[in-house]
């Protein structure tokens, strides 16, 4: 993707000059370090694909479809921190919103710019392609408001405002914000000066009698218990959770969508927190807690052990981004980063040691290597073949909620969507995080299933030269909506079946030059990660795991199944 | 996809005695000659499949993906008149947006059917997975308003109403419609009557002013020539533009959009019109008419020849669906269909004879066969493998343009989206076609750019025993996007090239069984395509058409990218 000297020339006669709308834009993307940008062309986004081929240090990633291009936006931004994804009105944009909606569901910010019809075509209301047909230029970004923290529509005169103000939403939020721009519009001048934009900040006073209530509940506790929410993980606060927990010398557990916001591999870790689902342990631990400081709350069914989570409001105290709820009462405009320090100022220490972690997936002893894989096999021999720094993308189905009850490593990366849950989010959410830390090792854990939504990305992996390590569990269907479909027969649920595929064959269908290897055996899959270890430096590898037991599944997804079933009756 | 006995004994049992609020759904859905829904499971709408498993007559097509599944129904409601999808909250339903936005331009009738969360859970807004985490459970509906005719939840107490109605407006103005329901109450029993439905009617008085207008109108005019435009797929007036040319013995041409509506192979069909890019003698005839008979009028930038047509409004009678529009006059509640009859019965004939059709990839002439694939070649080739009945199926992408102009056998259904334009439609689209019309030959046209976006439903095709024929043209990337984008040298554009897949290779890793063949020249084409015509009978083809010269493409678009740019300067 190497810029031409003729693009350059070009930037430069239309662009460095003289700053236009387009140039704008891509030069604020980068300040915020987004130096790739998903998405797909289109006749009517033409002029930003071509101001951002002609800029420096900022490059175009295009993906196969619109739904990836945006989950891959998502990725990126759970590492960097911000996204940028393009797409073409009407045709594109829609294509696209599943992804964007997860990444409204899961406080992930990703900037979504969309090229639209020439202006006066939009003022005529002229019939043209990719629209409904009724002249309605509207619609569209009406249907994105829902799952948008901001939209807008730029021009040469707002787009010095709108623009430094939609970026700044999406990072307070943590949300995708929408911005249309017509392709006419893209190479003029802009016409303003920037706006001030208002930072929101923490009121000393509600921050003063908020800290007094805190310290109440916390000097009348013995048990101050700290969970770590899925939050932390958006706003970035892995620092200051861990020097809460040690400051205080107060246990850390984390929940599923708050997975790797807290070093598991910390002293101050216990596990994983999932009601009556998760390790028992664990939740004696939380639930019988004086004091619960939650970070980053996100009460979901997904998260609270498919809602066997029993957690006493008036015992806990809940930091959210932009408020604090000491035991039911709200205390307003305190950030939860303030609350997290002063409560860390208090000089509170527990009065109990911290107990063992209990991690369900440890296992020293060394496995019989002929074995068929099995899921109480391969999460232990998985948790082993982590290493520190990882980054681990794991897809909705059996692969979630396994790796949600392994130990991760110092320094790893959970890569998840827990309360979405989109199928298929995995595979180009795994391109987006290898393109944002091409240095790191990228772990991709999909299904069978979900890999068919969206398997075009592996493609586009090979072809930008991203080498993640795939496993692909091949099971032969949707095993966990059979596991979860309790009211029928499996034999019955032929909806959740699908076709088999040959993924190896897939890998040089694709372009070839990746390492695909099938395993059946815990033996094998510990030889085809070695293998992939050695060759992951030049290519792509792919491991397929075929399960003999289409139904094995991890005793977490077994226990929620069990759960349904009983809240059902 | 066999129903099991213990299905029956359940749906009997559960089902047949007293109707549920799903039984009912798909009973009324089957009366509409609905017996194949599209759609993907979820755990949201495990009821709605489990019922439709359990139904006779009526069964369930998984496909790869929502949107896939969107664009399959399109495809199958394009040929039967009405099709059905089922999607889950959220994640599901979004992935669709793009297909049921592209049936609303285009007037294509789908019903979307969504499940949602335990209504109880909605009615406590929790925070379920599948949720933008917020507790509000309507804001996906809302999303849907924009592209759907009619939005319902459904409930026991008002199925028996809201279902009917969605239908009949589906019908009505050929339009999606989307009804979702808690997964909790499709077993439910139903609750109320039937409400009785209104139908739009003529009135008399309107259509008797309106056909005293247009009589006097036909008096006056020497050259009467009629326009099959696209309403005339959609509210099936083939017979009745038919018989209108006949009766009055005019000439008949047909727009892009409107393509097939008139049977192509008729005395008094000249060919295709579209302003200056079309055949220069069509326009002399279409546009020197002093009256105009356009059935079904869309004017698009892409049915209107790139903006280029130039037509009277004072000469013109515009045929719609619920109304007429004779010399800028309109007159409403007029059913469009009554109209056609009556102009037909108005015992007026033209003074002129029919001039002679004018096909510009007729060509007696044998082929060099050694001869590289080139546009000008090989669809003068493929409009003579073309037979009577085929359903041809063309990506927006360089086929759409190239096939538009081809000469069409008589009974044959072209399926394309002229308006909406999405590329990826056409595969999904074929395995619809290949459903609803499983006895007759269905040819797929796409380009290795569009196929990417939706290539999994090759699999789902071979999976369910599709047997199209599938042409792959390769030209190395978004060759109409290089067209269309002349502000940039080709070599700027990156963004518009892809990754080079082997799709010979991608049916085998599907599932095999398909017979594929890459072809690079004329005869090779020839042979691959007799070849075709032997295997089809059991199998998938599919014929990969490598192409040299990645910018070949068909005059219509070569000259609707030079009109284009006009246009800019």
């Amino acid at each position: 993707m190497a810029k031409s000297i003729m693009g350059k020339i070009r930037s430069n006669t239309q662009g460095e000059g003289r700053a236009t709308l387009g140039t704008y834009l891509f030069d604020c993307l980068k300040k915020e370090g987004v130096t790739e940008v998903f998405g797909v062309p289109g006749d009517y986004n033409f002029t930003l694909f071509d101001t951002l081929e002609s800029r420096e240090g900022i490059t175009a990633v295009p993906t196969r479809n619109e739904l990836n291009g945006g989950y891959a936006a998502d990725g990126y931004a759970r590492i960097k921190g911000l996204a940028a994804l393009i797409t073409t009105f009407g045709v594109g944009e829609l294509s696209a919103t599943n992804a964007l909606a997860g990444a409204y569901s899961e406080n992930v910010p990703v900037i979504h710019i969309v090229g639209s019809p020439k202006s006066e075509k939009q003022k005529q209301h002229k019939l043209m392609h990719h629209t409904l047909m009724d002249g309605d230029y509207d619609a569209f970004r009406r249907m994105y408001e829902p799952i948008s923290a901001y939209t807008a529509v730029l021009t040469p005169a707002n787009a010095m405002a709108e623009i430094p103000k939609a970026i700044e939403i999406a990072k307070r939020t943590k949300k995708p914000v929408y911005l249309s721009v017509a392709i006419d519009l893209v190479d003029q001048p802009l016409a303003t000066k920037a706006a001030k934009i208002e930072q929101p900040k923490t009121s000393e006073s509600s921050l003063k009698s908020a800290s007094r209530q805190a310290r109440k509940l916390l000097k009348s506790s013995e048990r101050v218990v700290l969970l770590s929410d899925a939050k932390v993980k958006s706003w970035k606060w892995e620092p200051l959770v861990r020097e809460l927990a040690e400051v205080m010398q107060i246990p850390a557990a984390s929940t599923i969508m708050g997975k790797g916001g807290f070093d598991e591999s910390h002293p101050n870790h216990i596990g994983m927190y999932g009601g009556t689902l998760g390790s028992e342990k664990v939740r004696e631990v939380v639930e019988n807690a004086d004091c619960l400081i939650v970070a980053g709350y996100v009460p979901s069914d997904t998260n609270t052990g498919g809602g066997t989570a029993e957690l006493n409001p008036k015992k806990m105290i809940v930091i959210q981004p932009e408020s604090v709820v000491i035991g039911g009462q709200e205390y307003a405009d305190v950030l939860g980063a303030d609350m997290l320090r002063e409560l860390a100022a208090l000089g509170l220490t527990a009065a109990l040691p911290v107990p063992a972690a209990e991690h369900p997936y440890n296992s020293g002893t060394q496995l019989d290597g002929s074995k068929p894989l099995r899921a109480d096999d391969y999460y232990p021999l998985i948790q082993r073949l982590l290493q520190p720094g990882d980054v681990i993308v794991a897809e909705t189905g059996t692969f979630a909620y396994g790796l949600s009850q392994t130990k991760l490593p110092q320094g790893a990366t959970y890569i998840g969507q827990g309360g979405w849950q989109s199928i298929g989010y995995a595979t180009p959410a795994a391109l987006g995080a290898c393109v944002a830390a091409p240095k790191r090792r990228v772990l991709l854990f999909t299904g069978d299933g979900s890999l068919q939504l969206t398997v075009q990305e592996l493609s586009t992996m090979m072809d930008h030269g991203c080498k993640p390590i795939v496993f692909v569990l091949n099971n032969g269907g949707y095993t966990i909506e059979k596991v979860l479909n309790f009211r029928v027969p499996v034999e019955e649920q032929t909806y959740n079946e699908i076709p088999g595929w040959d993924y190896v064959k897939l890998v040089e269908a694709f372009g070839g030059g990746a390492y695909a290897q099938r395993v059946r055996t815990i033996g094998e899959l510990a030889r085809a990660f070695r293998e992939a270890e050695m060759q992951r430096g030049d290519k792509l590898c792919l491991i397929e795991m075929m399960v003999s037991d289409g139904m094995d599944a991890p005793d977490y997804l077994l226990r929620l199944g069990e759960e349904m079933e009983k809240q059902e009756s």
